[in-house]
């Protein structure tokens, strides 16, 4: 926590509902499952932050959109679904921007860190009130 | 540097503050010592951000609130030394929290990473007025 | 992608350009080669991005400036080729803040990180239009 932040350039705030991608994303996070058919990303704990990148392009044109998606999942799932997480994020994105895509220059990454902790403590009263479910 | 961001869900500037959480824990940190007894963070070079966290929450009330504590640690350090440090922090976080904890529904996680770098340069005209400390 | 995010405390906004340190590491950065001569970082992916960090000074004066340069690099880059990037950006930093750096304290660190990724993907373009350069 937080799972999923994204930068993105600001003026796709004028073209484009962030916020509208950020709750697909969520939604979509909380489908992933691994092998055992359990939840991946509990939901619980499961953010999504976006935030503007101040755009310093190279190379280009001033207009340029960028939109940088960063995953931090937890140690210990198998690549089968660490894949199946990115597939299914990827497929979101691409679908939300679909039409801008083809209107304007625009570069999309998403990335799925396994985090380098060390160590790691959660304290919470909100996990439990989804333990049940 | 910088060794310890926080990210939290802006409505609990409300209801805490989170300037006197980010001083205290600057002060714990200075504290943390090694197996030989040697300060883990330097004191020219100890700093806490502390950043709003746009709140999209899933699965449940808008209202929850989340504090995200990451700290970016020197390789090189002792799994003890490490340990020692996540308590620390965790101590006074909690601590910190305890009221609203009580009151509210709150996740808060602490994790701190040894960072994945291959390349680390500093240029500095303050840690050597600590250096005889 | 963003290749390099720069976090400063926010009186060095009245005390020199940051927009123009940007530009000048992120055309720094599109000089850097490999062995072989070919650019590491792509002319249309390279950003640089750049936020005020709260600053909570320990130790020492609220005034103390500090500034801190991170860079995520892909894969499978020798060691040599992440020493020549983060010297070029080093010469390029200190350049900028030598003048700050003979009349005030300040700090300045600079990383470079080879990710922790487990998936990635790109969706762009705009590589398509310098693939030919």
């Amino acid at each position: 926590m937080p799972h999923l932040v994204i930068l993105y350039t600001g003026q796709l705030d004028a073209e484009t509902n962030m916020k509208v991608l950020c709750r697909d994303l969520a939604d979509a996070m909380l489908t992933v499952v691994d092998e055992a058919g359990k939840q991946v990303f509990p939901t619980g704990g499961t953010r999504v932050k976006a935030a503007q990148f101040d755009n310093n392009p190279q190379g280009g044109s001033e207009d340029y959109a960028f939109v940088y998606l960063n995953v931090r999942m937890g140690k210990g799932r198998s690549e089968a679904t660490q894949k199946r997480a990115g597939d299914t994020l990827v497929e979101v994105t691409q679908k939300h921007f679909a039409d801008l895509f083809a209107k304007r220059h625009i570069g999309i990454t998403l990335q799925i860190d396994v985090g380098p902790e060390v160590f790691d403590n959660k304290h919470s009263n909100i996990h439990p009130l989804f333990a049940a479910l």
